[in-house]
């Protein structure tokens, strides 16, 4: 007996180690090197990229690892390999794995930085992209779509890796599905960091995209799981499921602009995932939910406050019998066992019905089609203060059937409650900053719908089978979460935590000192204008965060050239004027961005300040952005155009500037372009572009505006013009508002200035 | 030792015993027993439907079966229990079985005559309908729509069962996806003999269907395996799959005049079956693909005629972002290891591209989107006369990968390759009377697409992975099918093998001889008219197949009230006339079907004879069908009213008869409808309605027509207008062709009645 199990051992040690291959350690320091090592490379191979900086490189990496012995391209100390200028990485063949790299300071020749194959039908399969950083390797324009991320083939992986930074066009991760050999393709996106990606301005701007639209029909199984979504603010889809039967789980959306979208495909189960607000923000999201068949089930919503698109759960209308790049009916889903804490109105149906355009859209444009066969049950919301409207439908979900919902609304009477059973909850503590209702409902009968013994966990991983009961995390002692502690996430020698340092004055007495201290500072330093006039003839360059300011008495006189700005917005440059005096030649800008190259996003703030005398104000390019542009108490006098952001004619949903605020501001004798901010393109879904128009006063202005409109911000979706005087302004309107859309105005004193109009439906150009 | 595998022995003996119940038999034989032993049953028990016949009986078979002891209602004796009149089955709950049941002479009272669900929620699951029969069931009104077998639920079976003659609409059996409670529901379809369904006349007629576009999205994984489909010639789709992941595998498909059509839904794979014609019929189809991701592999396509929609591969246009109930493009298909023989123009790439019709149709109508990412490899063609186009293409097959290719084609030049490798093959005797190519080619590289490792068998189940060679069957000695022994296939007890039998020939001198005759003969019998002068009050009812005939000298003359026909055109009824002088009074008709309850197909022939003095020649109602109405050498003169087909006005696609001959015929003083023959309703996928007015005289017609044309055929899609003479007919136009279709002329002699005119486009209503 004893010899037959020394046998067995020994054969149980011979088949571990059977198929494992002397690993053969390759440093190399070039692409020439790097090449000889990849076409070399067998089975169980290391290919050790060297500290160090590399430029221009083009990595493509190809090779036939095993399962037991896959080939592995990492960098000799993780972290320490740049990647930068003009560079890429290529993958295709089986079983491989990079670790280990920092892109920076860069961006790709291709439409991808990362991709998971070599050419059309060379992909990558088993193969993953782990421990790695990309960071703002953005193309040099904002229009210049691409990827950073691309997915082909099969079993690929992108795990533990920190990507943040993305300001140009195109999804950040996209999983590609043409062709057989990318579909099934059970991608895992793991234990990944998605830092802030900022707000982008129009479409085109999600953190990952599974799929396409023409691609909808395919099976695509990829998992999306234990990521963390910091500040994914780029639209208003952080992830874009377009496929099906993908998997979103146990993910942290924290303080991101968007909502998790099964824009297209059916069949995607999003479960336990935490979508946590500030409770002020109104544009973090939820789920939103086209198309059939998906499950919400496990996942906690907190303090979330977006609305409509935004809202917490938003169940949209389609369009009856809906071409393939557009609305699918939402039939067969269900929205179970979730909690909904202090989160406003957080089910919301027939979001995006549009029957009232019917007079200026296509038939096939035209969401009417409300939700069929969908079942919600088995949540918990509380709210700690009341909300009178849980549940609102902009159309009726009377294909929606309700049941074991239980809510705690400190008293407040409830609408439309389809049902809800109002109940007096306490909150636990569970960690993270976080308090939610876990008991006092056991009691409740849990509805039983079909397939709903397949939902066997709670949030936290809990099993359901002995003591079962609604909401997303079950009864238990000691929850202690630690979900936003960011080491759990991303590539383990990099963080985007930043120590805050005081901001460093410099004090300047002249031009020359102006201009050399500002080169000096470092980002989020200011500059101390004295008294005095400061003649500059060249534009200054703001490429950091920067504030100038002044005591009251210094007036900058720029001379420069015809056409150029005072100030130079280049990227990154995000500048506070405070209590300057700009005086220009009546040829050259204040403030303008880069004609070319903004490949990141500038900043302004104007306070306290006159500008006079100028060509424009303010000119932002077609390809230049800024998340923010305010001008406060601020007077604008003869210029020949004032804040000018309308050259984004794309009409694919893009614009200029994602908040244009204007605050006590004094316009006189500007003679076009007062207000100049434009989105074009019908696309129902960038619901963006802010403009507050306030507490002003417009005197003389308009006098060569061709429309003869005063402030002109056409498609625009959020406009607000309230407390202002427009006096003997020579135009016909003050402002056209879009009334299908959030445009509203309000005590505005109009005096031989034409008038405000309303008009309900604006003719655009179809983006699809 | 011995005591423990004793044990052992003793505890599997236990263990496979353990869940089976003493079985509790109840024999039940009326509908109040049924429902008691329902209601009571437990798993393990069985039902038995005493032998009888049943009328009006509406059987709700519900229960909660196990995997190992289902519940069972079953005939006493398979086949001796005969479900008849009002009658239906609806099954719900789990692991239920039924069997041996004949439905016959009715129809159900509800949308279905065999349902897996009692409602809405309560489903069928695990449940089986098995070895029964439904036989002419239908519904007495064409129009009114419903289905054979309903599915729902998941894993439930129609095995062993013999279908056969619907006639009115609706596919015969479909698989429904509505609701969670039926997707993923792995229905099996298998080992069914789906007997000669009618040309139906007009679209709803499949055999089967797979969910609807409405649920085009949903994973249905239903099997359609080893079944025999014989003369399933109901429409256009023998099997019209919408659905998703579905398998049809191994089915023969004889002289069916359809085609397998993926309509809607993506990833259905066609492996191995046999699709055979016999080198004349241009209507036995083969596969037509629309959408993502098919795989049309391992089969056989022998001696198909069809052309276009019916080709044996018919490859169709999209359209672009494609409306969800139209036609998605195709991408991503795999049409590999497939054998034709004697097959005319096998691949067939654009079908359905309809660009030219650009002016008629909506934008959301035109299928341009041509074919991406498919592949046609490993496939073998073998044309006994050569063919100069086996490859056609309406539009470019530019995203067509050809590759592995062959053909043996007699020598002909062939135009348009696509790389196709010509080669001399010879044919191998398989059996069933199928002579195919199975060897000569083993030296050609067999194409490796992706996946392609799944492809394991040939179509005979031989592995590939020895000695793979392109085609549907590996080299093998004495292959020896018998794929067309039908007792193989439906219920053990039940054949459609009808033996010929000696037509009996009854001969008749006088009217009253004639009516007691006409109700004696049985089906297929003749009856000799003596010559004189029949005179007759009141209708002849034909209610069988029968023929009338006379030596040349005898006379119906119908004294019969005004608007009732000489002739009744019962369901069944199928008449020819041969050789007889029919003479009505001015106000009745000669033949007409009922107005009401045309539960089946009637059918009409009139040779050689002379018709006068009519309303109507022949009336055919709206609700009523002929496969065929054919007038050869007849005059039709001092009528009132022609050939009358044009009441069938819903415009979904419907028509009246299939084919309509008038052949060597005399028309003189018909004044109005002389020829009014109607399909309406754009449907693309409607291909028939076949009008052929040859050799034909038509003089003094027509005078009342209030449309100005003597041949009304508007919407029919096939008519061949040849060597006619129209003399001094009072209308504008002698007809008014369709162009874009098969509408032809020629050789005809056109004096003072108009002219023939051609239409390219006909705007129609669209049914979609």
């Amino acid at each position: 007996m004893k010899k037959i199990v020394s046998i067995l051992i020994l054969s149980i040690l011979l088949a571990a180690c059977g198929n494992t291959e002397t690993t053969n350690l390759k440093t190399v320091s070039s692409i020439e090197e790097l090449n000889t090592a990849v076409k070399d490379a067998k089975p169980g191979d290391e290919i050790v990229l060297a500290n160090g900086i590399y430029k221009d490189l083009e990595i493509k990496f190809t090779g036939e690892g095993t399962a037991d012995n896959p080939i592995i391209l990492k960098a000799e100390t993780a972290g320490k390999v740049f990647i930068e200028g003009v560079s890429s990485l290529e993958i295709s063949g089986n079983y491989l794995e990079v670790s280990g790299l920092f892109f920076r300071n860069g961006h790709s020749p291709k439409t991808n930085v990362i991709a998971f194959r070599t050419s059309e039908k060379q992909v990558a399969n088993h193969s993953k992209v782990t421990n790695c950083v990309v960071l703002d390797f953005n193309n040099l324009e904002r229009d210049q779509d691409n990827l950073w991320v691309q997915f082909y083939g099969k079993h690929n992986e992108l795990s533990n890796c920190y990507i943040a930074g993305k300001t140009n066009g195109g999804p950040t991760v996209r999983v590609d599905l043409k062709g057989n050999q990318s579909i099934r393709n059970y991608h895992n996106i793991i234990n990944n960091h998605f830092g802030p990606r900022p707000r982008k301005g129009g479409a085109r701007g999600e953190t990952i995209q599974l799929g396409s639209s023409f691609t909808s029909m395919s099976p695509s199984n990829t998992t999306i799981a234990n990521n963390l979504f910091e500040e994914c603010n780029g639209e208003v889809e952080i992830i874009s499921s377009k496929t099906n039967f993908n998997l979103i789980k146990n993910n942290v959306f924290y303080k991101s602009e968007g909502s998790v979208v099964t824009r297209h495909g059916n069949y995607v189960t999003i479960d336990g995932n935490y979508f946590i607000g500030d409770g002020v923000n109104e544009q973090y999201g939820g789920i939103r939910i086209i198309n059939t068949g998906h499950w919400v089930i496990n996942n906690l919503f907190y303090k979330l406050k977006g609305k409509n698109f935004r809202s917490p759960l938003a169940v949209m209308n389609g369009i009856p019998k809906s071409p393939l790049n557009r609305y699918n009916q939402v039939t067969d889903i269900v929205v179970a066992y979730n909690t909904y804490v202090d989160s406003s109105s957080p089910w919301q149906f027939g979001v995006g019905t549009n029957i009232a355009q019917a007079d200026v859209l296509p038939k096939s444009e035209i969401r009417s089609a409300r939700p069929l066969r969908t079942e919600v049950v088995n949540n918990v919301i509380y709210n700690s203060v009341g909300d009178a409207n849980p549940i609102i439908e902009y159309d009726k979900a009377d294909g929606v059937t309700f049941a074991s919902n239980i809510i705690h609304n400190n008293g407040v009477e409830i609408a439309n409650s389809h049902g809800l059973i109002s109940k007096e909850l306490n909150l636990t503590d569970i960690g993270t900053n976080l308090s939610v209702p876990i008991s006092g409902f056991s009691d409740l009968e849990v509805y039983k719908g079909f397939d709903f013994e397949t939902i066997t966990e709670d949030l936290l991983g809990n099993s359901r089978s002995k003591s079962d009961q609604i909401g997303a995390i079950l009864n238990s002692e000691n929850i202690k979460l630690d979900i936003l502690d960011k080491t759990k996430y991303g590539a383990d020698w990099y963080s985007n935590e930043v120590e805050t340092k005081e901001a460093k004055t410099h004090t300047v007495s002249n031009a020359s000192e102006l201009i050399t201290k500002l080169q000096e500072a470092e980002s989020g330093d200011v500059i101390d204008v004295n008294d005095g006039i400061f003649k500059i003839s060249e534009s200054l360059i703001i490429d950091k965060t920067i504030t100038i300011q002044s005591k009251g008495n210094s007036e900058i006189i720029y001379e420069g050239v015809a056409n150029t700005p005072a100030f130079s917005l280049n990227p990154y440059g995000k500048l506070t004027v405070k209590n300057i005096k700009l005086k220009g030649n009546g040829s050259n800008y204040a403030f303008a961005s880069l004609k070319e190259n903004m490949s990141n996003h500038f900043g302004l703030e104007v306070l306290d300040s006159e500008i006079s005398n100028f060509n424009y104000a303010l000119r932002v390019y077609k390809q230049a952005y800024s998340e923010e542009i305010t001008f406060k108490n601020t007077s604008i006098s003869n210029c020949e155009n004032g804040i000018e952001l309308s050259e984004e004619t794309n009409d694919r949903g893009d614009y200029n500037t994602e908040y244009l605020t204007i605050n006590n501001c004094y316009f006189d004798n500007v003679k076009q372009n007062v207000v100049d901010y434009y989105r074009g393109g019908y696309d129902e879904s960038t619901i963006g572009g802010n403009l507050l128009v306030t507490n002003s006063t417009f005197i003389n202005c308009g006098a060569k505006e061709q429309n003869k409109r005063l402030l002109n911000h056409n498609g625009i979706v959020n406009v607000n013009i309230t407390k202002n005087t427009f006096k003997n302004n020579p135009v016909q309107f003050v402002s056209i508002l879009w009334g299908a859309k959030n445009n509203v105005e309000s005590e505005n004193t109009v005096t031989n200035s034409g008038q405000i109009k309303t008009e309900e439906n604006l003719v655009m150009t179809l983006m699809y």
